[in-house]
């Protein structure tokens, strides 16, 4: 078979507030690739299906900060959470037709490895879409899972501010806080997104944009738990609204911080040392080993019978992934963006 | 017998930086008491003896902020840690010659309460001065004890940085820090402080006045643990070398905060999630309780033997206790300041 098209949308820039598409990040179609002749040298051919686009992609592009996470180089395809299909393999440990998931998919259509370690199989989509395995039941939900598992220690009836709500992890943490009897709050940046709170079952749903996150809080505060996805102003009037005495902070995300040349810097640490709050940063990744047996046990049975809910926005194309970097850091998307780049 | 000068230091100002002592407080020999015949109302009369001049105090004259705990009020004494001798009562709990300890004994030489609740009687003072009990076994010991018991988990061979480290809870946590095989990065602010944490067993001393905090962490982290008394960019400095995955932070007091109309406003939290940190307030009131039989059973030989250290600087006469509370926070005081009232 002859050499086809091997599209790619590469690292070009770093940006200097939100990713730009054909600046930060170029899609290049000059790249071939003949799938029956490619040499593996014991490795494998997989092709790339989905790619997750999850807001903590900007943070990797800041590579001048030297972030934990690894960074992306100039030049070569962006990667993500995502899935791909084994097409050729000389690894013993996968097989063509597999469906593999990973951290590391590359933004390219078809790649070559020499080792599959990072990638797991997913053996069963339990009759659900592929998709749901990079969203609700991927990254995102792992990260809302064992956030909520490890750190949370919820009683009923206490309340909980959860900022960017609407988000793949923000809804999840929604969803398990009303599961487990706490008043939530809830913010987002748009009216759609407040409706869909408002479903989700949130008590108290605004939009930040439109009504003043700090009279919110003053009004229907004190807070027992702070889920943040946001960061900045946002953190420092959940600390100014903690209750006393052991509120507990899960530190998720900061998103606010990470499209700004000058992030906005916190004024109300003093609170951690008054209000005796407990702040813990969380990668679900150290903790996946302790709660993963659980997720895959409670988890799809759950999203199968529609007893947690979730949003998917899917893009089709791998040519629209730079925008998609751009929307989600904008906050224009309403739920899950998945990029399928095959459909199979 | 006739009445005697019952003199006071009042609160008079919020403090726009530093106390003033003559302008934020004001001592005043205007009041008298009988001794004799003071009506008690079914309560006590006592006879202050010491009083501990923590830098938190400052904290409580911000009364602006809505402090969590008690403000002080204009024109009446301030109060503080301290000890007082029971010279009458009619409370059955209390009786003459008892001494007790409190959160709110008064910057006054006498003072009549109908209430005993919130003091405890010291029953022993295992033949160590009483000042100790308001020092290395009182609040800043308890302090340390109860932070450390409850949120260092501390393991041999790992590494931490304790900030204001000469300080009266900071040179315990140095030495429960050694004793349990950590090694110990510490900073204070003169050359004589520095001095003495090096023969507390301090593996870096610094003072951070003439060396960069931000080259000594980088040199000689990362950092397992801090213990923090300062806040600020000390905290935005270790924030920046926490070790990854684990690290945590003791928030025990920001001094750098509690002077400044513009506190420095942090810009690292970020690093929070990226190398998901556990940041702890703590309270010693909220953890006594579940940590103070074993303080009481653990501390007093330790300190009796020397096996624990401490420094103290006493000045007699409440006539100075305004100056105290400016000399804490400017970081003058080697050791542990109290304010003998009376010796007996």
């Amino acid at each position: 078979m002859a050499p086809v098209i091997n599209a790619k949308t590469v690292f070009n820039e770093i940006p200097t507030g939100y990713p730009v598409p054909g600046k930060t990040t170029v899609y290049d179609t000059s790249e071939t690739i003949d799938l029956e002749n490619e040499p593996l040298h014991g490795g494998f051919l997989a092709k790339t299906l989905i790619i997750a686009i999850d807001p903590f992609l900007r943070n990797r592009m800041n590579i001048q900060q030297g972030t934990d996470k690894p960074g992306f180089e100039f030049g070569r395809p962006l990667s993500a959470f995502g899935l791909a299909k084994i097409l050729r393999s000389e690894d013993p440990s996968v097989k063509a037709g597999d469906v593999i998931r990973g951290g590391q998919i590359p933004f390219q259509q078809y790649f070559v490895r020499n080792d599959a370690t990072g990638f797991e199989i997913l053996k069963d989509n339990h009759s659900l879409p592929w998709s749901l395995w990079v969203g609700v039941l991927g990254m995102p939900g792992h990260t809302a899972y064992v956030g909520w598992k490890e750190h949370a220690r919820a009683k009923k009836g206490e309340t909980i501010f959860v900022s960017a709500a609407a988000g793949s992890v923000g809804s999840l943490i929604l969803q398990f806080a009303k599961r487990d009897g706490l008043k939530v709050i809830a913010s987002a940046g748009s009216d759609d997104k407040v409706a869909w709170l408002r479903e989700l079952g949130a008590d108290v749903a605004f939009n930040y944009k439109t009504e003043s996150t700090a009279e919110v809080l003053k009004r229907e505060g004190p807070l027992d738990i702070y889920f943040d996805n946001v960061g900045g102003e946002t953190l420092d009037l959940a600390l100014e609204n903690a209750a006393p005495r052991g509120s507990r902070f899960l530190e998720c995300g900061m998103i606010s911080n990470y499209n700004e040349e000058n992030p906005y810097r916190l004024k109300n640490a003093l609170f951690i040392i008054k209000k005796e709050i407990a702040i813990n940063g969380f990668f679900f990744g150290s903790l996946l080993p302790k709660w993963g047996a659980d997720f895959e046990r409670e988890m799809p049975p759950l999203v199968k019978e529609g007893a947690i809910k979730f949003q998917e926005d899917a893009v089709r194309g791998l040519e629209h992934a730079g925008q998609s970097l751009a929307d989600v850091q904008r906050g224009t998307v309403l739920g899950k963006r998945v990029v399928i780049v095959a459909d199979h």
